[in-house]
């Protein structure tokens, strides 16, 4: 195997990525004093103002103990800086490394702090707030970056001779704690897959692509839309994740209900495992035996490594609209979610947000540019029509239409017509474009908060639609009451995404003070919290955000025990020593045991 | 456990199947002397004259030497009677049936000949030319017909116990030898699951469906239709196969571009292993660890049984128009499909005929009743039409369209646009009622040309954009030349149905005459060469006949040795002692090395 060298000029991804935040590191919001507002500054315009996020803050979480007539100040709670951070030396494994150098270059292994630090941690809140903390347990002791199919190969050989821990990992943007090293009593190295970023071919024809499966999002639809042709898998992380992580977590995009969820996608793939490579036949739907594919997605590293991957892809879009409404109320949404589901006639995206996160979405729009004139017209017909409706439970709802030009046209008519029949007032285009434009920044307000004292957290799951409002009326009211009984301010919210014939995928973000709470009693209590009411309900343990290491205590109860002892004869088969990914995805007997 | 016990007056339905041919005892092709045309005659209507079919029959699988003068004659190979047929007794086990007898009643457990026969084998040709000629190596023990799940779960516990095969049937429909003994080393028991035929629940919100699998198409249907719902499966042997059969074998019906292939519909079902019963979760998509349905889907018996399933259920449509077309050659027919694929806006269903099966279709109509004045109009169009194409090369199509009306107004107009771009020619829904009305007639005509001398066999694989043209021509090509260079009459022709963004469904039907085949080389011979020529072109083993036995011999080259290899672990998991419809689905060790 010839060893290829990386191109002296290029930077690593992980260097490009906040080690201790979310996304792009040109990218956050701060305040901008003396004057004190929230401003948002990208890598193309600096402190954009977001005038009235601040005042949201205030309204939901200051503590009630605060003197209103005082100007309400945000804490400052900074993250260490990365200097300051002391984390524990790589262990040395001179024997495999040796052998690791004779296939790699050495710019395809490193063992730096920064390394180290990106590849332990993804983005959960208990990720974030042990970072900043510097609260560094377990960090993998070596990153390798490969470059092809045959040297994942080489690799994974190599940890399975010399009984190495290997860890894939994409774009590392899990909330689970799927990428993170759980113990330190073997060598462990992250799979960094982001050097294999190529789609290899597209054949218009049968609108399929072969991909490798270390590329993120936006690098890969500009590749696929060269050759006019579109993945369409756009989830809320699409700039920071890979195609790789989307598969071994079952994820899911804005687009699911019209494009399928990314097992819908998924044709077939290559995986590398400690027993042997597994190819995919390539092709169409077939009907004889099992359908192996569905053993590897949503196998979250534990099986083996996804290298490559034929996904389909569909021409990319004619047309693309996408519009806000206003209803009365979450239980009119919902009815007219319903309606619209039966018609069948369904758009691209329905997103329905509950009165706070509608709340939440007019505060943290920026004031000027062209995104805000066109949102000041929305906001005021907001602002004038909550008048006449009950201002505290109107709900926005974002819907898009994708496709040709007469299969949009067609859609659009009949589901507006249903919607205006369920008592939904529309707010034109301007809304749908904003979220388009600013679907990816909500996740930055997270880091401003813990910049702040604050800390905010989401729980999604499917949900039937019988038990969708009894499980979202439930859900906010115990956390509510939670935190209220302790005296601590809290906040929370939900929205409706991805819909299915049988259910929908509700999604909650919860906020509160966070206070002294360093030792994550607040994140604990809020999980557990969430997660036993979501179950109650008949809850998908996660729609989207799979399971990693902080969903197994609940992973039992939600799968039953029979099909996990069937999951670890699987592990087995694939992966006898347990080097890949272990203490993953489901617990071990012993944690069982402790349930 | 209770005994319950099955009306008196019920007869089991194995008994109202033809045990040594297709569907309905009393529904036949036949010859009607002293004229000697072909006729059909079925519990409504008896001798109704295919007037066309024998010509069809002489000018397609005459032998060259055949004198053309002589009137044509077909030789009369008829069955043996079941009087006639000899078979092993069964085996006694003693001990077994003693504690299977605590928990059924004596109804519930048969080994009469009738059962045993009917229990052995499926409806492949090769199944029907064994028992025709009273061939019939291993039968079944015992047949024991289970009325519930818990009934289920005794029984596969005893097997377990006393190490006795089980073997799960549905309607025995399928024709890859899946449920047939395959040694004689140990009792073996048939469990016929045709007792087990309720619709438990419908939940029209959801809209969704818990039903014990045992149930036939018709009966399934009429139990949701009397709730508004359908399940919209409806492959061609819809009449005689059960629910737990189109799960176990990952089956597809007619209308699967709308409504999804069998794994598209099952939301989630119980299974009874030997090592204990695996429930799944009743929901909508979760992202959550692997998918756990997909590794019962497709397992034809090997793992468990499959006792109650929730599928997903939609409204019977409110419009259903099926119409037929002709194009003026095959080529044209793929050109206007792949048209209609990439418009996005795809009919519920699109059958294209090649030249071959056009003609066989006009051929095998009825001549008079209701049906065939509507046809005579399509066919005397179908006469003058064809005067300007090339016969020889004009192609039949049946489109449908169903759904709420409005949507299939817009589906038709749209689709219909396509087609006439391509050079089709409108039939009208005469074409289509008759499809829709006559679709399950055609394996009849199997029994008819077996009782003749002659066999008919079909081979069916998904097979990509690309491949289609090609594979086609050369599986007619190499078929014809390998049946013509022995001197034998021979007779091939093929359909795409089920349609997909990257493949299509392609299936041949192909028939010679008999002669002295009773060593089933011819069958043999074609088998090979088929299957062969569709994997050489990347195609499925089956689209949707499944593996059973008679698919065995590929399977490794088909999945790949590594997959293989896991499967083995997994029914180790499962099913430990190898009761559960051993030697089906992948090939042993020593077969494997043979291969
Ligand atoms: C702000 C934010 C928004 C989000 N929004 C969404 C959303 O809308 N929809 C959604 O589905 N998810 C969402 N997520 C969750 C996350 O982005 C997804 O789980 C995503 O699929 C992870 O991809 P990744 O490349 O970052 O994988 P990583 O986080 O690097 O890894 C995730 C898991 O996959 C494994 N893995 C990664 N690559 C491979 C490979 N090549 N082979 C085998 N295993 C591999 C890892 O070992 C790990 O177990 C969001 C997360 C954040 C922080
Ligand atoms: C004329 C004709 C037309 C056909 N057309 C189609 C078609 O259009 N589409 C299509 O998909 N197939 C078709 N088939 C094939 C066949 O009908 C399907 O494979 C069907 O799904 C078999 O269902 P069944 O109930 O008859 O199962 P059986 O033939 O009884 O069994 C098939 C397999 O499933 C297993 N099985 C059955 N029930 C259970 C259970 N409850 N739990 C676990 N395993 C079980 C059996 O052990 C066996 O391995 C056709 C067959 C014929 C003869």
């Amino acid at each position: 195997m010839e060893k290829k060298e990386f191109p002296q000029n290029q930077v690593d991804l992980y260097q490009q990525i906040k080690w201790n935040g979310w996304g792009d590191t040109r990218k956050f919001l701060h305040q901008v004093k003396p004057e004190g507002f929230v401003a948002l500054t990208t890598p193309s315009v600096s402190a954009q103002p977001l005038p009235s996020l601040k005042g949201f803050i205030k309204k939901e979480l200051s503590l009630p103990t605060d003197d209103p007539n005082k100007p309400f100040e945000l804490e400052e709670t900074p993250s260490l800086r990365i200097e300051d951070i002391k984390i524990h030396a790589p262990k040395q494994y001179p024997e495999f490394v040796k052998e690791l150098k004779a296939f790699f270059s050495a710019d395809q292994l490193k063992d730096d702090k920064l390394a180290r630090i990106t590849h332990t941690f993804g983005k959960s809140i208990r990720d974030l707030i042990r970072v900043r903390i510097g609260l560094i347990k377990y960090a993998p002791d070596l990153i390798v970056l490969p470059h092809s199919h045959e040297e994942v190969e080489k690799l994974v050989q190599l940890a399975q001779k010399w009984n190495v821990v290997i860890i894939p990992m994409g774009g590392g943007s899990n909330i689970v704690g799927a990428i993170e090293p759980v113990s330190d009593d073997r060598f462990t190295v992250s799979i960094d897959m982001r050097r294999m970023n190529k789609v290899l071919w597209v054949d218009r024809k049968e609108m399929t692509a072969c991909i490798q499966v270390g590329v993120m999002g936006p690098h890969l639809e500009e590749q696929l839309n060269k050759q006019g042709v579109s993945l369409g898998h756009d989830p809320d992380s699409f700039e920071f994740s890979t195609l790789g992580g989307w598969l071994a977590t079952c994820s899911s995009g804005h687009q699911s209900d019209k494009y399928g969820d990314i097992e819908d996608m998924a044709v077939s793939f290559r995986t590398v495992t400690p027993t042997g490579t597994l190819e995919l036949r390539n092709g169409a739907r077939a009907g004889a035996g099992i359908n192996y594919k569905h053993i590897i997605l949503g196998s979250e590293g534990t099986l083996g490594i996804i290298t490559e991957a034929v996904m389909k892809v569909h021409a990319v879009p004619q047309a693309a609209e996408y519009y806000g409404f206003l209803f009365p109320s979450f239980n009119h949404a919902v009815a007219a979610l319903q309606q619209i589901r039966s018609s069948e006639i369904i758009p691209t995206m329905i997103r329905i947000y509950d009165p706070e996160e509608t709340a939440l979405s007019f505060a943290s729009k920026p004031s000027k540019g062209p995104i805000a004139e066109f949102m000041s017209a929305a906001v005021k017909k907001y602002l004038h029509y909550v008048r006449s409706f009950d201002f505290k439970s109107v709900c926005l709802s974002i819907i898009g239409f994708e496709g040709p030009k007469k299969v949009v046209d067609f859609h659009r008519n009949s589901v507006f017509d249903i919607l205006s029949k369920n008592g939904a007032f529309g707010l034109g285009s301007a809304p749908g474009k904003t979220w388009a434009e600013k679907r990816y920044d909500l996740p930055y307000i997270r880091d401003f908060l813990l910049d702040h004292n604050m800390w905010v957290d989401v729980a999604e799951t499917t949900v039937s639609y019988t038990n969708l409002v009894p499980l979202w009326k439930e859900a906010k009211q115990a956390f509510q009451q939670h935190f209220r009984s302790q005296g601590i301010p809290s906040w929370i919210c939900a929205h409706i995404s991805h819909t299915y014939s049988n259910g929908v995928c509700l999604y909650f973000i919860f906020a509160s003070k966070q206070n002294s709470d360093k030792d994550m009693k607040q994140y604990i209590e809020a999980k557990g919290l969430m997660t036993d009411i979501i179950l109650k309900y008949g809850g998908a343990l996660s729609h989207h955000h799979a399971v990693g290491y902080e969903h197994v205590p609940w992973m039992t109860r939600y799968v039953s025990k029979g099909w996990i002892q069937v999951y670890r004869k699987l592990k087995e088969t694939f992966d006898p020593k347990d080097i890949c990914n272990p203490r993953k995805l489901i617990p071990t007997i012993k944690e069982e045991n402790n349930q």
